[in-house]
């Protein structure tokens, strides 16, 4: 994972306007922290300011919230911003540029990469951001959902925009072959591994009857290098065999334990 | 937008094991419901089933909670499963692959768009999946959080894995142009506004001093054309000037109301 540092005041700053209830602040807290964002402004929150719901439910997170300044309204909470971004659920009859989340984080990460100062808006749980503040915003943001059954709430909300923000500026392999320290199993691992079975299996009349014998050692061949096999792997499979042989030598009965490989 | 639809039976299943708070329960479904995911199975909830906290708090997404159903084990959960993928926070010491959310959900619907049956398991709220449910699944995936910050609640993972699959299998364009059925203004549009202003300006003194008027001029021309003006725009900053002209012929007085274009 590498990661392209910002200067922390390029970190975009998230908007909370006219938030109503406390414990969505504090999700929203939680949820920029998440992901690294820790900037954030309230509009004229419904419940005064501090509001001691928000801290509760911010646990872990309440630098966010000591750190959150308090504006009385939206323009003066954009005052130093020049590019800024209004999530909405439902589309507005606006000439204005719509993206998903994914393309905002990435614009706005290229910007705050350049040094420009960036915003996104969140509006107030039940009725969402009002055309008046969605005019001063360069750009909105639509998450795609079930048109069937839309309603994110906000501290939702802020969650896909830091989780997207985070994506657009740390780099993460999409795949890790999570080795946990194993590496994968040699050719000549599993050529010796293949050779093992097929003598023993040979000697315990596994490959019978006669004429689908090459036919069964190739389906085995075909298993050992389809699977995706360790060392690690190989050597437990080697000691199951062994094992085995062992016990066909007592004529199947236990005695002691397990034989060492 | 374009959506590449699926069989109905060919969605995922998300699974929660042995959740705690049925708040959360309803938390997740409304998050599955939002994203059009409607299949959950829960294993061993904690208290018991059906929940009437989860019902409260997944209004609007009861369907969801209807349609659930309930297991005993995890092995029982994913009997009918053919790749399983697990949410875990933390790295396990396993060899299993490591997703991140947006690659799972890739991999999940190509899978799923060739009939395979899909999984994806969250864990209870404090610890996680323990490492005996991680063992069943085919790969991890882990979402790249805030190292100094990592707990996302298993709603909030849920919401993730159910935003990811929706982006993997319905197409949106990133960045919308919203022209709100305005369409660009044509060079002819723009050379016409540049001429009127130009006019206008040049009777007004404006252009002055005399040997600034041409890179005045140039720097109005390059305003209109670098600005993403539509026909509206154009026709609403001629009737500004317009309107000036008009009470600039008046002397400056206010007379009557604005004048029309």
């Amino acid at each position: 994972m590498t990661s392209r540092p910002l200067r922390p005041d390029a970190e975009p700053v998230f908007v909370l306007v006219r938030p109503q209830m406390g414990e969505n602040i504090g999700a929203a807290a939680r949820a920029m922290w998440n992901f690294g964002l820790s900037r954030m402004r309230l509009v004229a929150p419904r419940d005064g300011w501090p509001n001691p719901r928000a801290v509760a439910m911010a646990s872990g997170a309440g630098r966010v919230l000591e750190g959150a300044t308090l504006h009385s309204d939206l323009p003066s909470a954009l005052a130093d911003r020049t590019r800024v971004y209004a999530t909405t659920a439902r589309p507005r009859d606006m000439t204005k540029p719509v993206y998903t989340p994914e393309a905002a984080a990435r614009d706005m990460a290229e910007r705050a990469g350049r040094g420009e100062p960036t915003a996104v808006i969140f509006g107030p749980e039940r009725a969402g951001l009002e055309n008046d503040d969605v005019v001063l915003a360069n750009a909105i943001v639509t998450v795609d959902v079930n048109p069937a059954f839309p309603s994110l709430n906000v501290a939702q909300c802020v969650l896909l925009m830091a989780y997207e923000w985070r994506r657009a500026t740390h780099r993460v392999t999409p795949v890790d072959e999570g080795l946990a320290g194993a590496a994968w199993a040699t050719g000549a691992e599993i050529e010796h591994l293949a050779r093992h079975y097929e003598e023993r299996l040979e000697a315990a009349g596994y490959f019978w009857p006669e004429h689908r014998a090459t036919s069964m050692k190739r389906a085995l061949r075909n298993l050992w290098s389809r699977m995706p096999l360790t060392g690690e792997d190989v050597r437990l499979l080697h000691g199951i065999l062994r094992q085995m042989v062992r016990w066909a030598g007592r004529g199947g009965r236990v005695e002691g334990g397990r034989a060492d490989d």
